[in-house]
């Protein structure tokens, strides 16, 4: 007789930064789970049962033990890191968690990470280059932002690695597949450094594997 | 002799849903505060002496009593709503709030508040009239998404009226602004008049008075 292990569940593509966010914090903190691959290219986002999960069609989708469903990225990752060493406990910081989360969804991932959709997966069609060269700005903009804190602090929040850092993380660790420049980015790059020398670190390719 | 009592300062501009999602809020939670108008179309959100408050330049912006700076809306309202009747206290239900204020930030608010910008701010220029009517696309896709919820719930989270709801409030009761039409949104519609009905509400005027 088989024993059904009741586990979370995790609906995605992991090369989507906003799944690779969820899938390396579920790694970071050993938290077992399934995980399902969405093929998002082909619609798999857009059918009724996916619909069900995420009645907005995107992923990544996490599943809990109990049965309920729960949707948007950073959401996910503020769920599951609560009383863990990658969510702060002072409320402030946790609300400066938050802040830069939602830049992160409003002024970063629009840029950067469609920017690379554009790119990657769609191969810089010829009438999207105007819309390419226009989230450029935006995403050199987000750059900036991080870049000015980054001189200052090694960290988002609290001096500490936490989920701001893994959701900011998740797109600029590849803004060259988008075809932005971080060569001017010196805090930048030594935050990235940063993150991926984290003993437990694993990267989109490892998660795929 | 004067007596300065220390409060919340909040900037922004007071037609500028993020910013009256957080002076609802405030009126709601009777929170003392101080206001400070910023001219968005005339730069102010941009100079120096506000970068420092915001690096992202953008309102609203809230100074605690202790002088640190919190910014991004949905933040703002996380932070303030703690320990009120607007935030529920079970952690999944939190993070469903969560969940809908990214929805809110993601897709939503570049779609029907961005609508409503360039109508309403800009007067609709002829450049950028395809950029509006894509806009459109999305922003009646959100609009199908929170019917679908509201068709089974009163409000967005546990069935009580939470931040949740105020972010979501916040565009969608002036979506008429940007050309959206909410007659066949039956359910939307009335939630608008739920929330409106709360005694202490406040509309945008009211609080622009």
């Amino acid at each position: 007789m088989q024993t059904t292990i009741v586990m979370f569940k995790l609906y995605g593509d992991i090369y989507s930064g906003n799944c690779y966010k969820v899938k390396l914090l579920l790694f970071l903190l050993d938290i077992p789970h399934t995980w399902t691959h969405v093929d998002i290219l082909n619609g798999e986002s857009r059918i009724a049962e996916f619909l069900a999960k995420n009645p907005n069609g995107r992923v990544p989708v996490l599943g809990l033990p109990d049965g309920r469903w729960l949707f948007e990225s950073n959401a996910i990752l503020y769920f599951l890191a609560r009383d863990s060493q990658f969510l702060p406990t002072e409320p402030f910081c946790q609300a400066q968690v938050l802040q830069w989360q939602f830049f992160e969804q409003y002024s970063h991932e629009p840029y950067i990470a469609t920017s690379r959709y554009i790119v990657q997966y769609l191969n810089s069609p010829p009438d999207l280059q105007t819309d390419l060269e226009s989230r450029r700005v935006g995403g050199y903009a987000a750059l900036d932002v991080m870049e000015g804190h980054l001189e200052k602090h090694d960290f988002f929040v609290g001096n500490a690695y936490s989920i701001a850092d893994i959701s900011l993380y998740a797109y600029t660790h590849v803004a060259a597949e988008g075809g932005f420049s971080l060569k001017p980015y010196t805090h930048i790059r030594n935050w990235l450094q940063r993150i991926s020398q984290h003993p437990q670190h694993m990267t989109m390719d490892q998660l795929a594997g």
